[in-house]
């Protein structure tokens, strides 16, 4: 048994739950209370840890996260440096850290900002012969590559230009090593996949990125292929982040030939809910709208299903025991959705089904009625805090005044709805603590957009913002019981802080960092 | 916290590891030790219970069964009776119990031994004219249909008898009842697939016929709807069975695009082993020998597919983390299996993979340099102790002097081998306590053939049997931390019996039942 007291101990994310001790053995918490009722369960051997009045508050689930594809990203090497020459020393770093033939990645070179410019693919020779080595440029429109990696990709002077792509050539006709547009696929079908075995790695070395950041569960919406290498990582006794592993649209019938039910699995690993899309994103004028973009007056964005189109695909799920999550970033998107969850709600009643908590993820713009349908449907909404700062004058500059129904955290949460937070990492950072202060001012670390921050009426208090990182995602998949909370019962699943969210300045949300991380009684990391 | 005291406890198969107090907390045995020392643990609101010198075992361990065909055969009618007309009072009963238009199923009637010989379509009818019927016989070789489900089926008086079946007919035709052979199927195809739903129900009903016999375990080889079924079952917390869930030779390809491994799952249901089938069986001369059977000299029987077939789907399994089982009765159906497992032990160590624990289901009849073979491969021999005695005079008939390589339980410990017991119920009971008899005595509940057993050389201990029934099946997947005994740490999975095993007449132990059956600290049946 290990007893911790004098602590600032949040068990929930609401301040009145407030207790200054807890007990934890075979990794649960056995006891909460005051000191002396705490330490009055002590037994010889049990390590008792005075806090100094600490904060203990229940590990953070980011409720959206791509694993794999942030796992990948920390594999690459960062080019967001000052110099080419700067890039190219990483490069020959990891050219010596890596076998003779590895593939080195990397991403974010800019060569607007090199005062050397566009690199050549010699230039990567000169550090890498041996290896091959591709590196996106930071909005990812262009690659650098070397002659090894364009090679293998079987680039010759002879090689058209696809169509849309263009790869820049010397007079004869050579790759010179920079290709822009859909020539970079060119090169990254050369790549090969990662093994289940390798990824197994790299999540490893992801887990121990998101402890840090006080992150102990991740609702995953990647690949199977992840799912084979989490299944790893927890055979070899490693996984030490509770996943929830989403099922691709694709893998839907696969899933009902195996039988494989949403929630089956294990304390650190558990099959979630199918992943759909309905539309696509904000920035590309893609997401669907009901009305045009106000900077675009004959687009509406696209719609990728109506809900004639979803319902089926819904039905057969619930019929087969998987739930529901998908991607509507739109307000068209989100109101054919609902139109789709509203039938299939009929549907589970008909047939006695249970009524699963399906989601929508994003829900980043959704008229008033469609807020209060979603609420009264029980749909959840899956929302990242940061994705409201970090695309806020994009939403005003192509929604208008539609901008007001955009990231409605606090009006979903006033009609009684199901909020879950998460990063959407790694398109944004999984730092939880960056999307609670997100949440909570509406605003970005330099202070944009001033000191109410945008809209904000949608700001929530930090019990709402941490409500939605901790018992909210467990609630949606009925893990209340064991995650997402230090009652009694609950594995113990904790972060240390050295200052009390709910006392600080909420500027300083944002810089605000866990000291330990324990997942099931265990610290897994500690400053 | 519960503590049994002044118990003969047998915290292992092994009789030197008894103890006489055990202490269990969280659904988990936390202490073991004599008397003193585990009362000294005891603190307020402890429950302790004096066992007046009553025994305690870990639960036992079914290592082969089909659960889902055990369970519909337990919902069946017992047509087993004296004459027909007390078979109809069964139906009529039946009838009264199901909703109107649900079939009525039933087995075990023998016109042999009833006064009134065959039964008609009428006389059914007559009891239950709201309900299709369909009663196959005790040798299965002829059924016993209504006209409700003989109009299910689409049979008339115009429709032919099928190639190898025969429909018993009036002078005009019409069909009167009785369907022999092939015939049979063409009502069973009518009889609807059991929902995923309704299956559970039947499970759970299995599971609390297997509690009185002292199973708390079971290695599953039935279909993917028992894996469904078992998931719903888990879902409302009524699974109380740790199921490991064998994966069917034509769901390999849907296992692996789903990316599951072997082993996947929580405490009371995992992903197990893919299932193959090598050989036939004794009974209709289908095992695959090496040499002709001793009773049809033209005959080796049936083999399902040579070393050159399997290596590959050996390969691919492994190579996805799925590990394998191979049903295989005759010698040579043996030896080529193991030739198989030779190869991919090769394979597993050139690629670094674990070596997994493989199976072979039966191994009914192997020779002794294949005995050794197994042994060396690490290849777990995965028998049925009750087989030996139901079938040793066809194998004395069928095989001749080879019957001495036939269940050799003892040959195959002696060698080092990993053996594990199971039932293959329905097919047997699955009574562990009678397949223990039979491993310990070589003998049948009669006595039969005579005080030595069947091949004395094979008999084994109660210590060895039990080993087989307790340990051994939890070590195949790894699992001896937790299940398979009751050391501290593991479920407290045990069963109450008024006699100790170690120190009763063996011939005792065919009768034998436990008096309470505990799974994870919860009693789940009481005498």
């Amino acid at each position: 048994m290990q007893i911790f007291h004098n602590a600032k101990l949040y068990p929930t994310a609401d301040p009145a739950s407030r207790q200054s001790a807890i007990a934890i053995e075979n990794g649960r918490v056995v006891a909460l209370g005051s000191d002396p009722d705490v330490l009055n369960l002590a037994r010889p051997g049990c390590q008792i840890v005075n806090l100094a009045k600490k904060t203990i508050l229940p590990g953070l689930t980011d409720s959206h996260i791509h694993l794999s594809l942030y796992a990948q990203s920390l594999a690459k090497v960062n080019c967001e440096v000052a110099s080419r020459q700067a890039c190219l020393d990483l490069i020959a770093q990891k050219a010596h850290d890596l076998k003779p033939g590895e593939w080195i990645l990397g991403h974010g070179w800019n060569q607007n900002v090199w005062p050397e410019g566009f690199g050549t693919a010699a230039d990567l020779d000169a550090v890498a012969p041996n290896h091959p080595v591709y590196l996106t440029d930071k909005a990812i429109h262009s690659a650098w590559a070397n002659t090894t990696a364009i090679r293998l990709a079987g680039i010759t002077s002879q090689t058209p230009d696809p169509s849309g792509g263009i790869i820049q050539r010397a007079e004869n006709g050579e790759p010179k090593g920079i290709f822009f547009e859909s020539a970079m696929l060119m090169i990254e079908r050369a790549i090969p996949a990662f093994s289940a075995e390798a990824l197994a790695g790299l999540l490893d070395q992801a887990q121990q990125t998101l402890w840090p950041m006080g992150i102990t569960a991740a609702h995953d919406f990647d690949d199977l292929l992840c799912f084979a290498a989490l299944q790893l990582l927890h055979l070899n006794g490693q996984l030490k982040l509770r996943v929830t592993k989403g099922i691709p649209e694709d893998a839907l019938n696969t899933a009902i030939d195996m039988r494989l039910q949403t929630g089956f699995g294990h304390g650190m690993l558990r099959v979630g809910s199918l992943k759909l899309f309905a539309d696509g994103a904000l920035g590309p004028h893609t997401a669907a709208m009901l009305e045009p973009y106000s900077d675009d007056p004959g687009n509406t964005g696209v719609l990728l299903g109506d809900s004639q189109h979803f319902y089926p695909i819904f039905e057969k799920a619930v019929k087969n025991h998987i739930s529901i999550a998908v991607h509507a970033i739109g307000d068209r998107a989100n109101r054919e959705i609902l139109d789709s969850y509203a039938r299939l709600r009929d549907y589970e009643a008909q047939n006695h089904l249970p009524r699963r908590a399906h989601r929508i993820e994003h829900v980043q713009t959704i008229q008033p009625q469609d807020q209060v349908r979603l609420q009264a449907l029980g749909i959840t909404a899956s929302m990242q805090p940061l994705h409201a700062t970090s695309d806020m004058f994009t939403a005003d500059r192509y929604w208008g005044s539609r901008a007001a129904n955009a990231y409605v955290f606090k009006n979903l949460l006033d009609l009684g709805a199901q909020l879950i937070f998460g990063s959407d990492a790694p398109v944004e950072t999984p730092n939880p603590f960056v999307g609670l202060h997100a949440a909570v001012t509406r605003r970005r670390a330099d202070g944009n957009p001033g000191s109410q921050g945008w809209h904000p009426s949608q700001r929530l208090t930090v019990a709402q913002a941490l409500h939605a990182y901790t018992s909210a995602p467990a609630q949606v998949y009925g893990r209340q019981t064991e995650q997402g909370s230090l009652l009694p019962g609950c594995f113990a699943d904790l972060i240390l802080l050295d200052q009390d969210p709910f006392e600080m300045q909420p500027d300083d949300l944002h810089f605000l960092k866990p000291s330990g991380t324990m997942v099931e009684g265990e610290w897994v990391w500690q400053k």
